[in-house]
């Protein structure tokens, strides 16, 4: 390793984020601990970032670092449950430098502060040409209450957190690719969007009490709601006036109706979609509102096993599959 | 993806290894869930294994997918505890073929068998390169009953189980580079150690009953020695006649008193390291040996805060740190 030792970046850098967790024993013993507690169910996930492929060499250090927690707190949050504990495999190539290892700590230990997790133990090693993290994060929610994708009946409602499209706007954005009439500033908020997913994490208490089935959306909107309706063996049907737009993406659709497909199937959205039974709208569009995650009714279940149809306000209904994207 | 989809990795080729797991619902969902249970704590390590740094790019499918699993069931034994969950992170390039993956997960297969563990999710994405596979592994034990790296005392005797040195050599063997005195088979041995390591998962419940420090030994003998004596603030005296050799190390060690370092540090073990007071000795080897893995005592804890000493039938003491060997 050109710029550090093992020993420093587990003593001096890692062990530190370990400090507040007791069965993490300061990353100086083998595995870590958890006790298990009456009542209560581990929810664990588990999401890979590969340099070059989930984020760009010239991304900083610290938002490559929280982008790697806040992809799995997103997708806790979408089963309902609070991260608590997370295990960090880092692979690093040897010309990374003391400063960029030191940046991309200091991102962890702003988003534990921020999410209420900690580092519980990984695994570093050398990666000869890129960057690979990966990251298992453990959350908790009582026994039996935790969301799953399946669950979804023809009539319930869906609905979606936030606003859904910045982020592939935003990777677009990084390319200088979006639409001359925005400015600088909506620019850099769809970029940010990108860089730095905020995931809805305080949605889990009211998706556990109100939601019948639900998942974050890191795939696109389209994608996503197709394999929520998959796993519940129904279909949907979204009225796109609805899907909620930032500001700059609802301007920049409007100067390029051609990014509708982009917006909705582009990924990177990191908010939550949640399918909930009408008697229980009311209660989950206020605690989610108390919550300070506002969330937006988009469409509904219907039956069927197409996949869900998305309509405008024409009764157009649009075909926006081709624009999914895979990662892989 | 040239050779195949992700969604035939995961639903025909993952899936079916996570058919038992309840709590994995089919690989089709967000999240796992593990159920808590009274009275027991999860025992959670991670392990990465990066293509040409962990092992070589020409080294069997099946055998890299054991080797991923079996340095975690290492681990988890070493604490006491019992396997029984994984989660698995595969980056893999894109020229890897269909029937490549086909025997990696074939690999899987039969080491969740022989472990009882079974996958329960993970991720898997595009690593431009070279793969990259990472397994957080969680095995369980009666709570507060696994065993720490720190805890021993000046007077505790040291065990290892098997034999010490072989997957040192092994590596070598595959190099073509040990003594000319050994055999065909006696190299097919050592090579074969090196590439399927066999983790003492018996021995896991004697250590809970019966350690009062322990650890799996990947990194060698006298630097994971050195890691439990700086947790418990101890030295200890190793006894180098009594650490067991297999007949092809002691055959090369003859031909060869050089490869001493290499045979007590190389790493690539993973055999089991405990310590365990005098009175409770006896009942150690018994229960040891009861459970098909027998162990060897090869010298004591005693005060002080020096690297362990490594000492010969003629009392003199080998300097073997320098041997000590760093993935990163």
């Amino acid at each position: 390793m050109a710029g550090f030792s093992e020993r420093w970046l587990i003593e001096e850098v890692l062990a530190p984020l370990a400090a507040h967790a007791p069965g993490a024993f300061g990353l100086a013993d083998d595995a870590a601990v958890l006790h298990s507690e009456a009542g209560t169910e581990f929810v664990v996930t588990l999401d890979t970032l590969i340099e070059g492929v989930h984020f760009r060499p010239s991304d900083p250090a610290r938002f490559i670092a929280k982008k790697a927690l806040r992809v799995n707190v997103s997708d806790l949050a979408g089963k309902g449950a609070e991260a608590f504990a997370y295990f960090l495999s880092l692979g690093i190539p040897r010309q990374r430098q003391e400063s960029w290892i030191r940046d991309f700590a200091a991102g962890l230990a702003e988003d534990q502060q921020r999410y209420g997790v900690d580092l519980h133990g990984g695994d570093t090693v050398y990666s000869p040409d890129r960057l690979a993290i990966s990251v298992t994060m453990i959350g908790r929610a009582p026994a039996g209450r935790s969301v799953r994708r399946s669950g979804a009946r023809p009539g319930d409602l869906v609905y979606v957190s936030g606003t859904i499209g910045d982020g592939a706007l935003g990777l677009l954005a990084g390319e200088d690719n979006v639409p001359g009439v925005l400015d600088e500033t909506e620019v850099m908020f769809l970029a940010r969007r990108y860089l730095l997913p905020e995931p809805r994490s305080r949605l889990a208490g009211a998706l556990r009490t109100h939601a019948r089935a639900a998942m974050d959306i890191s795939d696109g909107l389209v994608s996503d709601l197709g394999l929520l309706c998959a796993a519940g063996a129904v279909s949907a049907e979204v009225e796109l006036e609805h899907v909620p737009l930032s500001g700059p993406a609802r301007r920049a659709l409007e100067a390029e109706p051609g990014l509708l497909g982009t917006i909705m199937a582009g990924g990177d959205d990191y908010e939550l979609l949640a399918v909930v039974e009408p008697m229980q709208a009311r209660l989950f569009e206020r605690d989610a509102s108390d919550a300070g995650a506002p969330v937006s009714r988009i469409g509904r279940i219907v039956a069927g096993r197409e996949p869900p149809r998305f309509v405008d306000a024409q009764g157009q209904v649009h075909d926006l599959a081709s624009a999914t994207f895979r990662h892989f």
